[in-house]
């Protein structure tokens, strides 16, 4: 069992200090206090609590290579296939200026050079192997993330709704041509007027049934489909998703079956034109991503055959008939929609890859570049401030939190697509929409801080941050926007409270919320809203509780009042009243689910001092967001005021410790340079400058 | 005088209500309290109070008109005047697409047509009236922000540095040619190994008494001047920032003067070659701005004529002895870098003009914008959404504050340049740095939230958020990076303090620190940190109090921790370990300089609806700021737990309210759609979507 009645003062900084006498009592009322509460240490951080807590103040000795072997993923090996391809290819790689339509171009070069050169086959991962699958898309990527996208709808998009929303007939036309990128195809979902609402798209798809066709139209302008990827130059098919029309006998003539995904021809097979009644337009320049040609379609009267409809979850007979082993249109879209996370797990995987290009590039150059220092000596690194210690080095922590939430993730969906367990189903959902919107949204504002951190140099085009905002900038948006994910997150948080309160079991993801329910909502302890020595504020336990404490709160205040608005405003409105604490509730779970990921990583590390290391991160991670939301916590008296400062001056501190083992962290990522690019970001940091100045012609 | 014994509830939401019992206890305690602490309302407030704090329920009626008229500037004249050059010109209008060397002549195309065709001559207004050269230079950065910043180049930088640093015959001898672009020119200060630390530059002037010539040396190639503008391709000569070595009869057989400017001819003005000894190379393509040439400098024993030292502060005779006015090195360091300022009040006032048009486009988009709805009910506008009313009524708000703010600079500046007065000086220097610190990097985050907000539609190129955003990031940067200037801030705060220690008196701007070190730092009143009534929160002297009482708690503890650091790390190392301190400390205290201005702004409002709006906009600036940083506020019990509730339920209908009124404040920039450009964001929203289209090729 812990004993928590040591340090008092911070070590490092001591105005804070609370007087002698106050001390020996309040160290007394915790002696006390443990007699009455005691603490139960879970058998997981018994075993090696000495080191996860006391890592003392000297200067941790990273193995970089242990470390890196911990973090590397199962599929190094083809990721490596991938840079090495890239970087025997200098004609493959994208220049700083290249105009739209030579980046589409080249794009689609990179991409078929992958495939069929490289041999690099991805398709076939994406269900057999989902996390080799991500590892490419991770390393493709990082070459350039337009060629990352343009894989991502040719191979989880088109591909993926083919493989998943489709059934054996579908798979066994498609497939090769798929794989070997004869049939480069779109996937028409969002149009001009509707995205978040997919339940609100309007292009409709009515059955013949004399033809045994189907008719795709465009009613009107508001339902043209919108920003579709492979759609303005290169593909040939389009899943398109359009309202299923059956005719029906009675006055109505028609029968809204709700949203259905359908196999389009767009070009011919041989001219490449586009075929009759389809309308393709080029949407234009984009804040990034240019070597994806993104389009635009309008279906007047366009005519497919009825094994078109991708008939997993409901199918037309040949007269006509809707069958489905769902029993309603929202089961049947919700089915439909659920075939899709994939989507979200690879860009919050490919967003962490991204954060790690850009903290690497950052750190380096921080400990490249001098500026100012003491009267009379040298300069020192911009490292070495406090102020860019907490721009970098809570970020670098994130980035080590979550690697390992997303590696956890890619494992969960994996699981998922061997198992089908419906339980399992419902947390990936939820897990993959909750990480995806948090690591896109903080990776987003990371980009603009390394840029900011790097100053003028960081603005060279060349340096990287530019490009990697702006082809980033787009994962907070599509496959579901940020803030609508972040919504369905806080309604499972809903679902599985209401589900407790009637008896029911709640899934592993959301255990903790089951004894939070009963135990967090009473008052915060007194006692312990009082301990601020480090041993206290680094044991884990005590940083998960805070992050559940807040989570179960949060959750049991907007039940509260959703219930109450409910009676004068309705569901619609109560929920649009409540809009933004159920944000700040599903970001607080995340933020809770991502940190239990963290300390289980720190456990399961084999190597001590690489596991000392990422125990330093860590705590960094955690106590840098309960910082961060500091007034929630003293709002309820979860923390007094002193812990609150102890908190601050504690992570300022662990900046300060991570800021030393910097180096080693990044390198832990195991980016080559010629995979992270910029000259100011160099391993070897001598030749950053030089590198620069040979760039620039001297 | 105010009475704050009335509303005690929040009228949107009562979750929070404390008990009937509770609030008439507490009510009995404040008018007692009012006895004890009578209340003093200044005279400017008490006139029109009434009207300050009771503007009801209802959603107020704006008169965009009236609005717009007390908003503009006197200049708008000549505003105009560019937005009609350039609408009149497509083909001098930038394409989304346009390769870095054609986007430079363009560039220069542009500012010639402004100065050779339209007639605009900004130089003379450089010191004749600054006022009107920043909304000469406002109005063509929202034309490509290249264009303002090559003007700001010509003009602020390489102009001003003749003008200001130089004499009598420098003036004579250059301004015709600057004006009229004869001369282009560049301001060749940065180096590559040093951008804030100008004091370190390495470039070395050494006096030639034999041939009466300085030679201009770039020692190594940490020296090699970087991102000077205008001198990739366009620049003639250039103000060359180098040491100042001047022969000496010791052993050294030199001496180093510091710092100095000198006009160095870089390119034949007839052939346009760089000059022997010059060595010019491209710096390359730029996150944003790549209209503008920057270039790196490589001077090898470049000749100049002793009359080129721009001697205002310092000369050198022909017998090579130095001659100033001012007594030291630091001193004549300080008049030079404190000439440069007017850089940095031209980046805080466009840093609004960008803003402005970001907020445009956001608002007027989300008004048009449609996603899901009440069950059975018609979609609503996306700015009925809490989330997308918390992500843009703060900023519509805070881009109100900031125009008053930077107004208010650019008088005050204009004021100095006239009276020279040396306590004026000092307070200009530090609000430019403060203020374009705080304006920038808020404009910077807006802009990526902007983009963010409007979904999709935000990435298209053509509406604009994308370019706003690189181009603007550098703001953050150039004219002094602003984790830098924050500690120019800092600084001069503590400077005040301890000038108020030893009884010297403040200046106007830092009056307010006066009053608080006697008052606010004793513990926060225990009645009034639980008023919670709409009334007091949204009162004035609240707002200003609370904003003040912050600042002043955060000068005087970290003067206390500096002080003990100081025996144990020296000066330099203090001033580390308080770093983050000293940057909140200087951000404090911009918002409290910004909410006072603001404050007067609402007050002088003349028309009575206008002023309504504006205090409801006043109030949510406030009341947002303080409810971002409540943690600090609770910490300390300013506020107690209620009470940071009502603020925190108070800015979130404050929201809901401008957003009542969100299309006449936008309206009131008077931004015509040929200046906001955005398709998305037209004046009249039914054409957007139609533009869009069309654009498309629809």
């Amino acid at each position: 069992m812990e004993s928590h009645n040591t340090k008092y003062s911070n070590p490092t900084d001591e105005d804070y200090n609370i007087n002698q006498d106050q001390a020996i009592v309040t160290r007394r009322i915790q002696r006390l206090s443990l007699h009455l509460h005691p603490i139960s240490v879970p058998p997981v951080f018994s075993d090696n609590l000495q080191l996860l807590t006391c890592t003392g103040r000297a200067k941790i000795n990273v193995n970089a290579e242990n470390l890196s072997e911990y973090m590397r993923g199962k599929h190094r090996d083809i990721q490596e296939r991938v840079y090495e391809y890239f970087n025997a290819r200098p004609d493959l790689q994208t220049p700083l200026e290249i105009t739209k339509d030579a980046h589409r171009e080249l794009c689609m070069r990179q991409l078929m050079g992958l495939v069929r050169e490289a041999g690099i086959r991805p398709f076939k991962y994406v269900v057999e192997d989902p996390a080799k699958y991500f590892a490419i898309l991770e390393a493709v990527g990082s070459v350039d993330m337009s060629l990352g996208i343009k894989m991502g709808v040719q191979y989880s998009l088109w591909g993926g709704s083919v493989l998943n929303l489709g059934t054996k007939k579908h798979k066994d036309k498609y497939f090769e041509g798929i794989d070997n990128m004869e049939y480069p195809g779109c996937f028409a979902m969002t149009e001009l007027h509707h995205g978040s609402n997919v339940q609100g798209l309007q292009t409709v798809a009515t059955f013949d049934p004399f033809r045994d066709e189907f008719i795709i139209d465009t009613p009107n302008d508001g339902a043209i489909k919108w920003w579709i990827g492979n759609a303005a130059v290169h593909g040939k098919f389009a899943t398109v998703f359009a309202k299923l029309m059956l005719p029906t006998h009675d006055t109505k003539g028609v029968s809204d079956m709700g949203v259905h995904a359908f196999i389009v021809p767009i070009r011919d097979m041989k001219t490449h034109e586009a075929l009759p009644g389809i309308e393709i337009h080029d949407c234009g320049h984009k804040v990034g991503l240019n070597g994806v040609d993104n389009g635009a379609l309008k279906f007047r009267s366009v005519r497919i055959p009825r094994d078109n409809l991708l008939n997993r979850f409901g199918g037309v007979s040949r007269d006509g008939k809707y069958t489905s082993s769902l029993p309603s249109i929202n089961k049947r879209f919700a089915a439909t929609l659920g075939e899709l996370v994939g989507g979200r797990v690879g860009l919050a995987y490919s967003s962490v890859g991204v954060l790690k290009i850009a903290v690497t590039i950052a750190v380096r150059y921080s400990l490249l570049r001098q500026q100012f220092g003491p009267p009379k000596q040298p300069e020192i690194s911009i490292l070495d401030y406090q102020s860019q210690q907490h721009k970098l080095m809570p970020m670098l922590a994130s980035t080590y939190a979550f690697h390992f939430a997303t590696s956890h993730l890619v494992e969960k969906y994996s699981e998922m697509k061997r198992s089908h367990d419906e339980e399992l189903v419902g947390d990936v959902h939820t897990l993959s929409a909750g990480l995806k919107a948090y690591v896109t949204s903080y990776t987003a504002k990371s980009l603009s801080t390394c840029r900011e951190a790097c100053g003028g140099h960081g603005y060279a085009a060349v340096n990287r941050f530019g490009s990697l905002r702006n082809d980033h900038d787009i994962f907070q948006t599509f496959e579901g926007d940020n803030t609508v994910l972040l919504q369905q997150v806080a309604a499972y948080l809903l679902k599985q409270y209401k589900e407790k309160f009637q008896g029911g079991t709640l899934t592993v993801t959301w255990n903790y919320l089951r004894e939070s329910m009963n135990t967090y909502l009473s008052q915060p302890n007194p006692v312990t809203s009082r301990w601020e020595g480090e041993d206290h504020l680094r044991n884990p336990n005590f940083q998960l509780d805070a992050f559940r404490y807040r989570t179960s709160r949060l959750l049991q205040s907007v039940a509260v009042r959703l219930r109450k608005h409910s009676k004068t405003l309705g569901s619609f409105g109560a929920w649009n009243r409540c809009l933004n604490h159920l944000l700040t509730l599903a970001e607080s779970h995340i933020e809770s689910v991502i940190l239990a990921k963290f300390i289980e990583a720190v456990r399961s590390c084999p190597d001590a001092s690489s596991q000392a290391a990422l125990k330093l991160v860590c705590d960094l991670y955690a106590l840098d967001r309960i910082w961060n939301d500091i007034g929630t916590y003293r709002n309820v008296d979860y923390v007094a005021p002193n812990k609150a400062k102890a908190i601050h001056k504690l992570s300022e501190y662990l900046s300060f410790q991570v800021k030393n083992i910097a180096r080693e962290l990044v390198d832990g990522f195991e980016l080559p340079d010629h995979v992270t690019r910029a000259p100011i970001g160099t391993q070897v940091a001598k030749e950053a400058y030089s590198q620069y100045t040979q760039y620039a012609g001297f």
